[in-house]
């Protein structure tokens, strides 16, 4: 068996030392370059990709003898790649199986074996961007960062928590315990990890990797054998996954079922079963509130990790950049058409207007500025296209029209001009008074934002923070270029339990959540129970049993 | 204010220490010796317990104007303490108000508070000896040690797993992420621990400040505000910690109402109630597993952390002392008259006997040897009941009785001779064959243990670690001489995931859980759902939220 701890050593103290410091820093590349990645490889794993369409996909796992999977990519491409099927107790029989030698393997073996594992996903990184392009619609781009090196990155970030959190407790000690003149009372004690069980990791449609890897690394890590099952619109990115793990697996001389794929239809989802399978102890669940309030309500006993939704918010009391400030939430509201936890839906503005450099501006000018921004960053339509990508869901095309209907549209949403076999929407400004709750205070997933008037700037950020404590933000950002402001919005959102962005206007914007540095969802609000990741994130997934001895 | 953080610093960096080393350490000295705590403290502190008895306990905390309490010495005295009453409603809304700027008040200075409450908490360590044994039982010894000392250092552990949480998140970071030859794209971070909220800590009779000590210290600096509910039986020891506790926070310039007491009675209990509002959001729970299950089932979306029963075993598979083996046994069956959450209930033994340095011995002659050195450590009474102490519930005598219906008694209980005024019981030992599992599978707290006729070693070692797997251990031993099954029991006590004492023959006893090294219960079998203390204890008693700037 191959040391890989050895061999990846380095990248695991940088990144435990990353975690602590919280300054950036990246194993994964996201530039997608040549140079760095080889010079034929975005050719060769674009080749490796278009191999695997229209094929049955193997991982040789326990199946039941049927094949399921109907991916459509959003750009129109019909994958055509099925999976192999299993009944829900063959998936968690095996898995308990496999889990057993994976308990007994050691911290070392098992965190050396996840950064391997992560080596090679960046190594085919250009696969896996074609991968997530196909299932999720996000462009050629944001696929590559988000769906490689971002989520290798995020994975890392838990292995990291994981191995840091293991590495306190030590294997043994000699306790000595003084009694005055007589001889001490000697125990020799160890202390050995027990993982939790079976864990479930389960994925969105939206990022399928980034948003399954650190609930997934970070049971793995603990000792728990995995069943990961992908949305059945975005099954690829994970099937890949599972399969570079099950082979590494191999290799190491474990039992491959340590990681299981399990795929199901949107008409015959197996997530209810799995999450009330008596042997399944850990979930990770990414998706909608709805469904993540019903595993919390269900999973009783079971410790359940969820990243849901909220309605993020942006604040603007006054700014010291017009262009830049409306640009930059221009650029927020059209990356990946707004298909991000992280984008912002709600823009809180005073009805009385705000100060800018361009002198003091109206509700309504505020409104044509942001709309003005969005037409002149989407105006030609490649760039446009490459910046919103395509839309994951033709439910959320419906959502965006509906939610025409709720305000004053100030700028329609419109699909993107040339790119007709691909489902495109570019967003929509809505305007609508405060007093419109039901329209701005529901999650409307999709290229939707409202321009909410509010009293004042007072108002403005009261009901910011009050919609995050109450409704969930994963984001929020706040435009003001008073102090005393900025202190008071600080102070509300630490009291909503959520982050705040303030005056982001270079290239940063509100959706990016940096790995090592951004704790990515609080677990203070009903955006999600827990935040990836953190000492949280990784402490409750193992326990650890003492033998003490009397020497 | 002043920075008690800086006076008791170096205790808690090395309690820190300690927590990771997992060597013997204490921060207060378990001798309850004048030259330690004053000459005149034993007397001082006996005379001021004294002057509480008969009189109203005022706290200055909210109140509906009614008093409660009705606590009675199981040594007979009548302890006549009153305390304030309040509604619920009125405990809840009061923490809530008083969170707001405890939240506020930094890590260190909560911190600072927690370990100067501990202080003055272990200046006062006779005073709580005469609180713990007159509502526990406790003998004097055990209740100076258990609910002094030891529950300081137990909470201290817990102050330093959460301060340790905290101080790796750093208060603030200039983020710089490269951007090739441009500019660097630079935020200036700023991270704030922000408190789940309202904690609930409920106490049980036996050890009153032990087991609550942990989860209440573990909020308190995490900062959340805490209501202590104390069981109604041993409410004294826990009013006199929130007293301190109270004055404490005033000094401090804090609102006392951090840390509440909530009364009640047998007749009129709060806990379901307390358990049920909606304002509270942290649970520790210590007590009875069917109590348990019920705060765990209703405390939906809450955090919750228990302790709560099991069934611990000894497995005898042989030994290299007999006589070392039965005195260390019989110690553990006696201390507090088995009324601990570690004390061993049951003794799985081969049918065949054993080998022992003394020949092979039978089952009933292993049997006889233990029945031989409870009669010889019980045989002088004022040690006895220096031992065992007194008995907290009259329910436990009646369980000891109808426990030596369900097999054979090998050494019937008894009370202790001369104390007639004190409730009493010796440990009875009853044997049983191993297929009456009805008889020794459920807990029955007090001095009852049951001796179990296995097939063989293997058998019996399967039925211990099955046992704890299926119905909780907090504690198990086994004696053996035979390195491959200490191997063997290591491995199955690690997959039940309980803890294992081997071949204890000297001054320790497997009732025995030292801090700071210790896993006190695994959080990984039913016995409870977490340890006290690891970081999973602390880590999700507080979140992070960030706020990002743009320079």
């Amino acid at each position: 068996m191959q040391s890989y701890f050895e061999t990846h050593k380095q990248t695991l103290l940088d990144a435990v030392a990353a975690s602590k410091s919280r300054d950036h820093w990246s194993a994964y590349p996201e530039v997608p370059s040549g140079k760095i990645y080889g010079e034929t490889a975005k050719d060769d794993q674009k080749a490796a990709f278009d191999a695997l369409l229209g094929k049955p996909f193997d991982l040789g796992q326990p199946t039941n003898g049927n094949r399921v999977g109907a991916e459509v990519s959003p750009y129109g491409l019909e994958l055509g790649v099925t999976y192999e099927d299993a009944s829900v107790d063959q998936l968690v029989e095996a898995s308990k199986a496999a889990g057993e030698a994976w308990a007994k393997a050691g911290v070392e073996a098992r965190v050396g074996l996840a950064l391997e594992l992560l080596h090679r996903l960046n190594r085919n990184s250009f696969l896996m961007a074609n991968a997530v392009m196909h299932t999720s619609g996000q462009a050629f781009m944001m696929a590559f960062q988000a769906g490689g090196p971002h989520a290798q990155d995020r994975a890392l970030e838990a292995v990291a928590y994981a191995y840091d959190a293991m590495a306190q407790i030590p294997k043994e000690v000699r306790w000595t315990k003084p009694q005055g003149k007589h001889d001490p009372i000697v125990l020799d004690k160890t202390f050995t990890i027990v993982p939790r069980g079976v864990a479930l990791a389960i994925g969105c449609s939206t990022f399928p990797t980034w948003n399954t890897y650190p609930g997934l690394f970070a049971s793995l890590v603990c000792g728990n054998p995995v069943i990961v099952k992908p949305h059945p619109a975005a099954i690829l990115p994970l099937a890949i996954t599972v399969q570079m793990g099950r082979k590494l697996l191999e290799e190491q001389g474990f039992d491959p079922n340590v990681l299981l794929l399990a795929v199901d239809t949107e008409s015959q989802p197996k997530a209810m079963d799995l999450v009330n399978h008596r042997g399944v102890e850990i979930i990770d669940y990414t998706g909608s509130s709805t469904f993540g309030r019903w595993v919390r309500q269900n999973a009783m006993g079971k410790q359940v990790y969820t990243e849901e939704a909220g309605v993020n918010a942006i604040t603007i009391e006054s700014t010291s950049s017009l262009r830049a400030m409306t640009g930059n939430i221009a650029f927020s509201l059209s990356l990946y058409s707004g298909q991000m936890c992280t984008a912002p839906q709600n823009i809180f503005i005073p009805k009385g207007g705000v100060e800018t450099d361009q002198g003091h501006l109206s509700f309504d000018e505020i409104s044509t500025a942001i709309a003005t921004a969005l037409n002149k960053l989407l105006g030609d339509p490649e760039r446009a296209l490459a910046i919103c990508g395509a839309i994951q869901n033709p439910l959320t095309i419906e959502r965006v029209s509906d939610a025409q209907s709720l305000g004053q549209v100030v700028r329609p949403s419109s699909a993107i001009e040339g790119a007709d076999d691909v489902r495109t929407a570019t967003p929509a400004l809505i305007s609508v008074d405060a007093k419109d709750e039901e329209a701005y205070l529901t999650e409307r997933f999709g290229p939707v934002a409202f321009l909410v008037a509010c009293e004042d700037s007072a108002d403005a950020l009261q009901r910011a923070a009050r919609s995050a404590k109450e409704h969930g933000a994963i984001t929020g950002a706040l435009y003001s270029t008073d102090e005393a402001f900025i202190d008071t919005a600080e102070a509300a959102y630490a009291k909503a339990g959520a982050p705040l962005s303030v005056n982001l206007l270079g290239g940063i914007y509100v959706n990016q959540s940096a790995a090592f540095s951004d704790y990515h969802v609080t677990g203070a609000n009903p955006a999600g129970n827990a935040s990836l990741t953190d000492s949280a994130y990784v402490a409750n997934r193992f326990r650890v049993a003492t033998v003490r001895r009397q020497v």
